[in-house]
């Protein structure tokens, strides 16, 4: 039932419209490359009015469109237009060449709707706490664990971030966050589009949150015996940069659950799957390969959207793992879950909810309230002016990281 | 003088013909998707004669082609076509649909020719030297190391290969190779075109390698000033994915050899930049973060085509922290080299030089020749029925890190 509602809570949420500001200012011309172009490319660019100018060759096509914005065909056969203004921070796109999608060849590619697509960034007003700096950086590393509950898998990757200094003291052990991407994405989301490692570098930096290990892995257990081409062999994509790891030891193209089969429920069915993985397989591999803290008290998980949802289910099941829980637009804690899950309220250490101004606040304040009015210490965050985007997860990461390990 | 050579080296290799073998043999129908597709994209797909079939959604597009072959329009408004025979191995392929430049955007996107480009992979007989298996696995990490000598830049990027079992024991130290990628390539080129780990995982499983530290960076230092946008602010992409890294601190761009502001050789400029970050910046950063051996018969470099060629000017000049040297496509260590550098036989422990059997293993193996009748033991490899592609550099790479910290 709780993982049902849940569901219906998810679904509640993709159904959330962006809401672009329709605007007739005039444009003003001021605008910059964005900086997630491929190298040397002047477009798109993006102005201080949030606006992007998108720049297509292809002097024969019929149409050219890129997200919600048509272009126009110039004398010199180049199309380009301008976007209404944008909300602050990352944003996918992809473009529409007569009747095709490809990505925009100027840009880079991001994980993202089950496939690579198009990113963009909006300079925003509080960029600063996940710009890079000249602080001590923490490495983000790749792992291959091996992985014997899903189909046929000999290692599932995974992202490690080891905060700066992890490798000076060879005898400090470290707490440990587990933290999952949304739907449709996969495990490079957290540390590409979130910058996961340059909030924490920040804030250790600042002395604002006690230094923890990340660990990043794909959400879904989706691959299935597919195509024999696509797993196993060489070139199987496991050896995964960005691209090939989504690419070939995860399948996410199957349906909004993915590996839908068979099951009345398919998201149930899944985090069921991944539970068994992230539990029974990768913190086992994480806490004999990284020095962590192993006891309950030192590990949470956190997730954005359906890795909130994730979150839950998987934490609340496993008290006895986790202590500090965190849902990134993923629905909330509620005051059934505290009433009704065994030994919650000595375990749990911290109980962190968050959404965009522009989802559901509403839910998240009331939640929040309510927790409050059963005497469970919680925060609540409401990103402003930010809808089911990365920059409300930024944000939210930036909230939840100071509260967690502090005894 | 030397330099000037191997710029000219250089310019001939790129000169090289990819000859594809013509047939006119019938399209044997058992295409299977290829390995480096999208998730669950069943196209571009591979046969057993090599050969590609292409299929691309563009219902109004007046002509599409991918890579050499032109694809036709069926009554279903569905592009197809089918390559000639390649090469075992991966490829660089992009689509040119109405006159513009655009990535299949059913396959994944690897750093090549100042680009992310679509990739494939036509299944090689020897494939399984670097397949995913189930052995011990290394990682691969993503380092941002503070680089003052490079036009204002906070840090850069570069990925370590670190053996299986190096966090096993925390006090064993390990030699170390950089390992430079190709000109339009970047740092992701090894780990991911190149599977470097997963070739040394299962040298180091089969006991046919010692095991060392791997260190692959960006070999060029061409950022400079450029637009400021691209650069310091949030979303400057050090954050690095495949493609943020290479997108932001780095912009290789602007030409063949990156950098050629104001110089007469623009190769030797951006060469002798690099050797500075590389051996003033890299290497202590290195070595003060990792768990090396810090002493010159525990370090080489190697690198591949234009990676090669800063692997000699590097290597020649700093015999004091260098031992072994191995260039793959990339020119070769000379008998003039040997007689004019100061102390060459007493500092080089290894001397590789390879190619692929399209390129010109005529000079790899007079060379080898020469050399001997000097009497300087050195290693020439040759790989079978490759040009100067990545297939030659995977198994250059397999040869020769079993030649490696031997003693």
């Amino acid at each position: 039932m709780k993982t049902k509602l849940s569901l219906l809570a998810f679904a509640s949420i993709l159904s959330v419209q962006l809401c672009l500001a329709q605007t007739n200012e005039p444009v003003v011309e001021d605008f910059k490359p964005s900086t997630l172009n491929q190298p040397g490319q002047q477009y798109p660019q993006v102005n201080s009015q949030r606006r992007v100018r998108y720049r297509i060759v292809a002097s024969q096509a019929q149409s050219v469109s890129a997200g919600r914005t048509t272009l126009t065909k110039g004398e010199d056969g180049v199309w380009v237009g301008i976007s209404q203004p944008m909300d602050e921070g990352f944003h996918y796109y992809h473009l529409t060449v007569d009747g095709g999608t490809f990505n925009d060849p100027s840009t880079l590619n991001f994980y993202g709707s089950t496939r690579w697509e198009s990113g963009i960034e909006i300079p925003a007003h509080d960029q600063d706490f996940y710009a890079l700096k000249d602080v001590p950086h923490g490495r983000v590393q790749q792992v291959l664990f091996p992985s014997k509950l899903t189909n046929s898998i000999i290692a599932r990757p995974a992202y490690i971030y080891t905060p700066p200094d992890y490798d000076k003291d060879t005898t400090k052990r470290y707490p440990v966050l587990y933290l999952q991407h949304g739907w449709g994405e996969n495990e490079y989301a957290w540390w590409n589009q979130g910058r996961a490692n340059l909030i924490m570098d920040n804030l250790i930096a600042e002395g604002r949150t006690k230094p923890f290990i990340i660990v990043m892995t794909y959400g879904l257990t989706n691959e299935g015996p597919g195509p024999g081409a696509r797993r196993g062999g060489p070139g199987s994509g496991t050896n995964t940069n960005a691209t090939v790891a989504a690419a070939s030891t995860n399948s996410p193209g199957r349906g909004p659950f993915g590996g839908a089969r068979g099951g009345a429920n398919p998201f149930t069915g899944a985090a069921a799957v991944f539970e068994k993985v992230l539990v029974g397989e990768l913190i086992p591999y994480i806490d004999s390969n990284f020095r962590t803290l192993t006891d309950q008290p030192n590990r949470g998980m956190a997730g954005l959207s359906m890795g909130g949802m994730e979150t839950k289910i998987i934490t609340l099941k496993n008290l006895d793992k986790f202590s500090h829980i965190g849902l990134f637009s993923g629905g909330t804690i509620t005051t059934n879950d505290v009433n009704n899950t065994s030994s919650f309220r000595e375990k749990v250490k911290v109980v962190f909810a968050s959404c965009g101004s522009r989802e559901n606040p509403g839910n998240i304040n009331a939640n929040h309230a309510a927790l409050n009015s059963i005497g469970l210490k919680n925060t609540a965050y409401v990103s402003p002016d930010t809808a089911h985007e990365f920059q409300t997860w930024r944000r939210s990461l930036r909230e939840f990281a100071p509260l967690l390990f502090r005894d």
